[in-house]
């Protein structure tokens, strides 16, 4: 099978630091190589794969701020369209651009909706719903006016993350220090717990964490900045839970996959995907205020963590993801 | 013959107030439908034609800012690709995006380049070149890197302009306060020729206005504010000449040409499309400075207002236009 996999182009696919479309789509392309699928990779010149890699321009318009967003995503796009016939599938992780193309060739596209950066884009995907092969990152991330052909869940290398059965004494925050994210929600439970909270995650929202959160600093309320990946799998594996209170309805909680692939349950309010990624009462626990969270503190004696381990690589693994995605492009081929 | 001709979608077409390219798009499509063309016009759903209407959204993007650009451009050009086979021709009015959508359809896209917002979009434009049939607006407007089937100036509808013989005993300066257009170069050319200056347009560069214009003012030099359509043709038709003296080279000088149409002679700096619109020592003339400005003041008197007036209806008019656009596709189409 030859697939054409389009990656986005603001920065290199794997991205250097940030770059969460970029991540998943990399997991995507290297996980079909290794399962025998001809992949050709759309991204950045600077990008590195497995497969043979198609490129319009050296770096992405984030790391080379003298390029044109729009002039590169264009050029890109067209870039594959352009040899749509070159391949059997074409997997768009492009957000709703690329699907303005796809009346005009044949091969089929589907498009993983990564997230609805406004409710203003819906629109294009509505156009194209009848031809679009659309895939969601949870069920709870999905648009009333659309059809889906399936939930997909992002899929991480469970090799980043090792198993630890022997935790410290402290619950973390980890994440953007954010309202959406619930940082002061998680200072709160921490300190009805009589427990120590760790803080890792940059600071997004300026003014909350001068007023909200650093106020509270404390030998039991902890901020340690940014954990890059290689503090991340430590800071996880050795806290008792990971506090997870939010305030959005997160499409999906990368971090949340990623406590419990180090065998750390999570307390999580129970909004957007939590529902889906925790096993509540197994996994972690699905609360809806800050009472019930710390009454969960309390029982989080009565959870193994090897269930969150193995919950949490048979469904959050690349593995799955990979193994999901080429199950339904065997699916719209019809194979 | 069966033409599809693309319009902007930021401002209805044409355009209540601002809004060139709609304009000149109106221009063309009305135009082509008296040639007996059977023109759909793709533009905002509030747009005015009398060939047929196609449209994604009721208003354009500048009228109605709770929608999002990039959005209806995908959306507004998809509708016109998807619908490719139904036309012999297209018109792009639309800038680079629609060229990325040009090679995969069979209908032939005539590009009119009305303008390089930024040297950034010239790789569009590159790719295409082998297929697009690219027009521009003045010979001097021209990308080095591009080849060109022909150049196509902007056409005007020559029954908002009355010729008038007998002008009055001022000099204009008629376009948007700016460095580029030369609006203190203008004052300084009336003061050293001892004449009146009325000067209209909006202020683009406040701190230039403030600091460079406003305090020149007197009963020599009035400023007049901005003039409309209607206050238009007698402003330009009782001028003794428009000042042109700009700073950059200006692609097509639209004043220039009405200016002429009113048979009012053009005293301009020869800088970019200038000695295309201007015939030097018939209809205006050429200057590389002020002194030589203040010397053309005086040489006036020896053009005939009459061949302005002739020159600019030959040259600039709708009619000639759209004449010249019909033939082009028939050239495409190989009739």
């Amino acid at each position: 099978m030859k697939a054409a996999v389009l990656s986005p182009v603001a920065w290199r696919t794997p991205p250097r630091h940030y770059g969460p479309w970029e991540q998943v789509t990399s997991n995507i392309a290297e996980g079909l190589v290794k399962l025998g699928v001809d992949v050709t990779l759309f991204a950045t010149g600077d990008s590195i794969t497995s497969g043979t890699l198609a490129s319009v321009c050296e770096k992405g318009y984030e790391e080379d701020r003298t390029q044109d967003a729009k002039v590169l995503e264009c050029l890109h796009i067209s870039n594959l369209m352009d040899r749509a016939d070159d391949f059997d599938i074409i997997h768009n992780n492009f957000d709703f651009l690329p699907l303005t193309y796809s009346g005009l060739i044949k091969t089929p596209v589907i498009t993983t909706i990564h997230g609805f950066s406004s409710q203003r884009i819906i629109p294009v995907y509505k156009k194209y719903n009848h031809i679009g092969y659309y895939v969601s990152i949870s069920n709870s991330d999905r648009s009333a006016e659309l059809d889906y052909l399936a939930t997909v869940y992002n899929g991480l290398d469970t090799r980043d993350f090792v198993f630890n059965d022997n935790p410290e004494d402290y619950l973390l925050y980890f994440g953007r220090i954010h309202p959406d994210k619930g940082t002061a929600e998680a200072i709160e439970i921490a300190k009805k717990s009589k427990r120590k909270l760790l803080i890792a995650g940059i600071v997004q929202d300026e003014g909350y964490f001068k007023e909200k959160i650093e106020p509270q600093f404390s030998d039991q309320i902890e901020y340690i900045g940014s954990a890059g990946p290689d503090k991340r799998n430590a800071l996880l594996g050795n806290a008792l839970a990971l506090l997870h209170p939010i305030n959005f309805n997160e499409p999906f909680g990368l971090s949340v996959a990623e406590a419990m692939l180090c065998g750390t349950p999570v307390i999580a309010f129970n909004k957007g995907s939590m529902p889906e990624l925790i096993k509540d009462n197994e996994t972690g626990f699905l609360v809806n205020n800050i009472d019930e969270a710390v009454n969960a503190v309390e029982r989080l004696k009565d959870l193994k963590r090897e269930d969150c381990y193995n919950w949490a690589t048979a469904q959050f693994s690349c593995d799955k993801m990979v193994s999901d995605y080429l199950k339904l492009y065997q699916q719209i081929l019809g194979r």
